[in-house]
């Protein structure tokens, strides 16, 4: 089918080869010149028979915000708006009502699978109404994983359930790095341990912990053994706030999804307020010896 | 080649299949009758050439302590034990030392894979000296899953290697667990989503969160929508306890996995005594309601 | 001085009390008949000479957003509102821009104490214009405890800082209790200590644990050893979650104050789905067995 | 009475100080002859009358093994031997033995209150038989604070009750100061709050929060606002680890306590190698950027 395609970066590029590759005509939009198809969102409209279909892909927030709210202008009743990107599932029902009152249609996709999606497919999570689904089922269909439909696709309930299931997803996915990377930690830590490389790569197969992000560990450790270039400095992407947000609204803990939260934003911080305030009480009571900054390597 | 197998519970009967499968002759001994070939370790002793090799299978602790002790008195100088049990690794070095005394040499071997490893192959984690890993590699080779040998076993390091990195392994696992287990419970407290199943079941090709552990959830909220037949009490079997201690002598933060034991101690009270002191603090300051024991449901 | 007091609940009442007991002239306004001065907010405005100062102690959220609209109606340009009650901080600058298109000031009032206060004194943590705050003094000189001014108030900052200081405090609170419950626990846990309220008393005086808290589950342990006539379900009013979620805006790592919340949200629950999930888990690869629910207690 | 006293360090010295304002006569044994009163044990055993009492104050592990051994060779049956130091409570049955077996007595006691305790008294947690206890009576008499003899003195239980009970209140003490340092990191991250030093200071008086670890961070602000005079480097000191492992022995849920343990660990890392494992995973799946080390500041 026919389908535009707003925001071209990392993932957008990459999706309209696969959704050409498999037989879709696709018209790209992106402000940059060099992998543009068309020169405007009016251009885009235009190129598109009625009704169109058009799958937002640019970053979340202030720049989906836009992009959808230009879209409301340019396009006509009876056309669907898709947004692909990591929006918060809260801001779903606000644009579905936008566009709604225009009578254009609204659907939340949350998409994983990062660089290699082109290659393996895109896990992907549909928020939506039955039809408006049934109606960009092609598209969905080629982007998602070979095999079973049922295994890499879910509509997962109206509007804003794509996005509230990517989320949780990307939760869930912040505990599992942890869990990875704190076993690595204790394996580099132990000299009984010759290599914890050769763990991660014989965990890839026959034991209760593989997985795809195990497996990538492993081919992370044999590239960069000891991981020595680089820090451990990382950022969060939104989605791990705003699960452990939405568990807090929700009543849900989650004591492992925090744990790997707050750990990033630890790893962003030069020294640590907290264990700074903890370091002056111990000197209070107990006259301990702490580090003062003239001392510190 | 020829081996000597202890212990045919749950892993061992299944470990005897797949090695007499794979061309191996396998002598098992285990006290129930109608599993063991054999009537006692001395026969079982008798049963294989020398040097022998025997592969110990029994609960972790005073079992494979006394199995040990035991076969260190019907085996002969030059023959090797494997320990394939959860065995804490600190067990290891005074069971090598107590074998070694008599000249018997000692493995120990983490097997990762449950019930599975029958038919998939077990992942093998292995601590022990080079001439004696090598010694029993046709076992090794049989156990492990098809494949890149390096993808599914582990020459770990010396004596320990093996259990210490099966330990980290099931510490993993246990933060793994309530990763996917945090993601559940969010997805069945929000109304937006549909069917938590259906979502698990959408993970489990493509997406980054995508593994073995996460196709079981599938599988099991697939049996049981709801998981309305069982409950969340859960038993620890002692690798999780023993990762947080040691990742407390080794001085590595493990925050994921600590929480994810803390909540299986705390899925086995009736009531949480830390929380009824809450409960009374809050009493005591506020006046807040508390729950007395007669109004509880 | 003057003062219009609104809400004469457990905490207003007793305010009312104290306020009286310093001298000042309290009209105190409540829908309960039986505890009000004036019989509603129109006859408290008149009961009051210009300008007024008028102190808001109702249940946060909607009944606090109601009774400051509803002031706003009644009062005049001049006139003081100051929020004692438990808001969370981003609703005081709405309440100030409300108030403040008409010309009436807004001060924001933490107060910490509990039914303590009465006697003791309130914790007073303060938000507003230096004018304001100024203006206020008197009463906040008679609540506030005895002693010096600067060890049980503190004007925090602008409008809005009382209260996000206050919600702080009540994060610390949640932190610290969790920390004395945890102690608890472990004490009753061990058969060597014979009593854990004898060791509550003897740390009230000269350890380094020694606090206010510290002294009332002392209390609270002597007058319900072992707690029997309460249960670990407990209620969190708010500000626990709120600094959570501010601490997430801000990206400052809170995982003491992040695991009591939690740890009260799972004393809320009959069974949790995270644990079943963790024992389907187990089930599923391990064969291990589960509690089904036709076995539990 | 009479007393031998055994180290003379920052906490001995000053409890000699304290026994000797109380009327006691203590022989203190050092090995820096600046401070001590005797040359060797065996002239602290000559110089004491028979039956003697001898209070041990040394670093805990190796050095108070040791000096427990010498003890036993130069004191006779009918003596009694105080473990005063931070010893880990399992250490208290062997020494309990080691003495025993010469007829000498043994009696274990946890110390609260570090250098403030010269003045203000110490906190004592006692273990031992109830003769032993009533006969050391007045020296513990002359220790604790002031008061109350129950708010400032438990004799918790058996031998290794008391050092128990030292112990988790070290844990509880970790997560208490955990708790109010993450309290300060909020307030100093929050632009609305103009001074955290000022809202620790007005939190020691009336709040539910006040306790004497809270008016030294007030202290401490005060001393050094911003705290920018020292890092957040924190050794722990064994007790915050042994209460976690005794806890997991105990299957004793302490979230709240592993985190403050967790945290310290993680501020003596230079940089975190799970977080590097954390990001090196990110980069794999996402191209996400990195922090490589020639970037890093």
């Amino acid at each position: 089918m026919q389908l535009g395609l707003i925001g071209l970066g990392k993932m957008g590029f990459n999706m309209r080869e696969r959704l050409r590759a498999g037989g879709h005509q696709v018209v790209g939009y992106d402000p940059r010149p060099e992998v543009t198809d068309v020169p405007s969102l009016a251009a885009l409209a235009e190129a598109l028979p009625s009704p169109r279909t058009v799958w937002v892909m640019v970053p979340s927030g202030a720049v989906t915000r836009s992009t959808i709210a230009d879209l409301a202008e340019v396009l006509d009743p009876g056309d669907l708006v898709i947004d692909g990107g990591n929006s918060r599932y809260t801001e779903d029902a606000p644009h579905a009502k936008m566009l709604g009152d225009k009578g254009i249609s609204f659907i939340d996709a949350g998409v994983s699978g990062g660089v290699w999606g082109l290659t393996e497919g895109y896990g992907l999570m549909i928020g939506g109404g039955d039809e408006d689904v049934a109606r960009a089922m092609p598209i969905f269909d080629t982007l998602r994983p070979a095999g079973e439909k049922a295994d890499g696709f879910v509509h997962a309930g109206p509007v804003g359930a794509g996005h509230f299931t990517k989320m949780v997803h990307n939760g869930v996915e912040y505990a599992l790095m942890t869990a990875y990377a704190e076993g690595y930690e204790m394996l580099a830590a132990e000299d009984l341990v010759r290599d914890p490389q050769a763990v991660y790569q014989a965990w890839t197969n026959g034991t209760v912990v593989r997985s795809w992000l195990q497996q990538l560990l492993a081919k992370a450790l044999k590239e960069d053994p000891g991981l020595e270039n680089l820090t451990g400095y990382t950022e969060d992407s939104g989605e791990g706030r705003w699960t452990v947000e939405e568990a807090i609204r929700l009543r849900v803990p989650v004591p492992g999804i925090a744990a790997s939260l707050f750990a990033r934003f630890l790893s962003r911080q030069e020294d640590s307020p907290t264990m700074k305030a903890v370091a002056a009480l111990r000197n209070q009571f107990g006259g301990h010896a702490v580090q003062r900054i003239s001392e510190s390597g």
